[in-house]
């Protein structure tokens, strides 16, 4: 072979390069077969033994594959899917994957003001190993077995009754269990997308939508975002465009802004889903951290083309997984059924946890606790963040969130590595909008802002950028 | 309208008529723009009043929609993808989804045979409160914060462990906890497969496998099998057809027939694997029950084109979630992405509760004492089908199941009818089986069998068809 390589080197180059080319440009698939040696020895003009030869060489290199009595294919895809090839290639600083992964590795030694949610120092520790004990006690808690088909009915009952102080009227069979808020709109967009549908989402918005939504190979579309929701012209006009199936949206303590959707709006929203066949999956998973709730989607709409989400990592614990779809009654067979091929169902440990934690008190307190801690840290946050020369977007009525716009156009990603060299991670705001929108703005979170070296680090970086 | 109705029904019958054809044969997709009022009434030669009245008729009945300024559009989807209706229509008895749900329902007045799981008395409750406990004193335990990326890694390395004993050689940081074998399976579904992709399994297979691949939109593909795996010589055939992406089995005690995996089909099987570029996952979901571990297509092969999959939903505890995947190194940051993506992570209490019974010598203690009553109700629940007259198909060496043949060409599926409604629930063979071939067959549990009132049922449900 080396020798007859030797002899007719320029043809097999020819007829390889040839091959090769039509692979690249994806006129020959993975999986494709090739032409038969004869045949492609009399299209490009050369013997067969040029072409059996520039077959074996492609084979070697692993590009084509030789099966048995059957000719020559494109070596099929080994790669599995890589998230991140199929969005934008982005800088690590601003990259949602690696932010996520940073917060959940980090150890101690870090500041993290960029984080997604409440210190562990927060959280009620105590009233957690105390619902552990009472578990382990009981005698007629299920330790063993697979949860009902919707999820624990008491818990279900429980978030029923704490939907409707929201104002969102929903039965309990209208409750779909699941291991956490992420879980269920991942549930959602296999429940109600095909490959290539549009999802809207609110520019910024919670940066793990965007991965998540290019994972159900959904084109997403943003919004612009105000401080009083969508921008209701444009979520027209993009409605027009894209057709989207759904609209993913926070409407109570927006991630990351802060933001609380104003009723005007959400009537205004809540019309254009109905003329255009649109649903809405309202994600409400900061909405206990509320004081006095503001209106729901969901709740305006009596869950009818709006799907509500939530759960209690952000509030109880992310250890213990647990979440929630509230949606209409009719859907709620097919979405279980769904539920069950994927994943068998939810941790009903979980379930029982959670539905202890909220009926023994420990919940409530709780909340009134942190709510009021975080009214503290924000109106202090603000104050430091504003002396540092930064401005405030929208004053949050509550919540872990402020979004603030950094000063002289500096751009946040550099910013966040500077910070990070000094083992201060902060989340910039490109992370949070598909568009060049967020480069000027950080999201802080409130309950990570105690120590004064954030704000020295982050003044230092400003000025070193 | 109505009025104006009356005087042209023909007319607006035939133009509506045409519409409502051409979206049923989907040639109006949904959210398609239908043409103009005036293109669309010359093209049938009728007025421009008959389409408009045409056009208002079908948006009163739902099937097309107008929008403001930019003309009628075919309604969208407002359903939601429904598992029932894209497989094939299933009988109630034989209906896979049915079978699950009707397998957590169940109070305890049935018998249930036909379970994919041990009776709850089976399972070392004692030993998990005992674990909740210590976790709930232990000041170190977290109960609070989200898992790292991978998952919690003591509980890594022991599955490390427990893996080289099977012959599998992994490092623990080739494995990625899940909350369950079945989400391990979907994760991989998800990393692995485009839409449309063919994914081969053992006919007979694990009947949720079906509804699990339908709802990643894979073809699915049955390869007859034989008590010592897969027939290989239709293996290649059906690989050669359909270029499967991989190949879903279970090696050991396969899920419903309890057969081994022979190894020289394992080495068969990998051989063809890497000829035609074909990945396997081995879900090794009864893999503990084994009392000497049978060879593991992933320990012969190194992980290199075998991802494992296991759990310990089917011997500890399927109401705290916890799986995983093994894979090769070069996979796993790709797979992480993902996983946090769709899920922010496996739940971290479930993992430090599976680790503690597995290195306090409860996990050890308990699996010798049911791998000895399963043997027991084995043999036990073999001799008393044969008295009924069925036959077994192959002996397993160990496990929960029984793949047993009716005598005289009844319909399983006939007798399963017969058995649940006297209490009894069967496992009629046509579930495991996409095509005809399972229909004689019925798979039992040995452990749920130790009631007579089983087979006097059986036999009754026999004679009765």
């Amino acid at each position: 072979m080396a020798g007859s390589a030797r002899t007719t080197p320029t043809l097999v180059d020819t007829v390889s390069s040839a091959i090769t080319e039509r692979i690249a440009g994806r006129q020959l698939m993975p999986g494709a077969r090739l032409p038969s040696v004869r045949a492609f020895a009399e299209s490009m003009g050369v013997s067969k033994s040029t072409v059996v030869e520039a077959y074996e060489r492609l084979g070697a290199e692993g590009a084509i594959v030789a099966r048995r009595g059957s000719g020559f294919y494109v070596a099929g895809k080994t790669r599995p899917l890589c998230l991140k090839e199929i969005g934008p290639q982005l800088d690590r600083a601003v990259d949602p994957l690696w932010i996520t992964r940073q917060s959940m590795q980090s150890g101690p030694e870090l500041l993290k003001p960029g984080s997604g949610w409440l210190p562990s120092s927060w959280m009620p520790e105590e009233a957690i190993r105390r619902a552990l004990r009472h578990i382990a006690r009981d005698a007629d808690s299920n330790v063993i077995c697979y949860d009902k088909p919707l999820g624990f009915p008491p818990l279900r009952s429980q978030i029923a009754r704490r939907l409707a102080d929201k104002g969102v009227e929903a039965e309990a069979d209208q409750i779909v269990l699941t291991d956490s808020a992420t879980q269920a709109v991942d549930l959602l967009c296999r429940f109600l997308l095909d490959p290539g549908d549009t999802v809207l989402v609110d520019d910024p918005c919670y940066f793990n939508y965007h991965a998540l939504l290019r994972a159900n190979r959904a084109k997403v579309v943003g919004v612009p975002f105000t401080p009083a929701g969508p921008d209701v012209a444009q979520l027209e006009r993009l409605i027009v465009e894209h057709r989207p199936r759904f609209y993913l949206t926070n409407s109570a303590l927006h991630n990351p802004t802060g933001a609380t959707l104003a009723p005007v709006v959400a009537h205004r929203v809540l019309k254009l889903a109905e003329a255009h066949d649109m649903l809405i999956v309202e994600d409400d998973i900061f909405g206990d951290l509320e004081a006095d709730p503001a209106p729901r989607l969901a709740g305006f709409d009596g869950l009818d083309r709006v799907i509500s989400v939530g759960s209690f990592s952000k509030t109880l614990s992310a250890s213990i997984r647990c979440g929630y779809i509230a949606l209409r009654p009719d859907w709620v067979e097919g979405l279980i059924d769904l539920k069950l091929a994927l994943s068998l169902g939810n941790g009903h440990l979980s379930a029982t946890l959670m539905h202890r934690l909220i009926t023994d008190g420990a919940y409530r307190r709780h909340l009134a606790e942190i709510r009021e801690k975080l009214a503290r840290a924000m109106g202090e946050t603000a104050r430091r963040l504003e002396r540092c020369g930064l401005t405030i977007w929208t004053e949050p009525r509550g919540g872990l969130f402020l979004w603030a716009r950094l000063p002289d156009g500096l751009d946040s990603a550099d910013v966040a590595r500077h910070a990070l060299a000094r083992d201060v991670v902060l989340a910039p705001g490109a992370a949070f909008s598909a568009e060049t929108g967020g480069r000027e703005f950080l999201r802080f979170n409130v309950a990570h802002c105690a120590d004064p070296r954030t704000f020295s680090v982050l003044e230092d970086a400003m000025a070193a950028v």
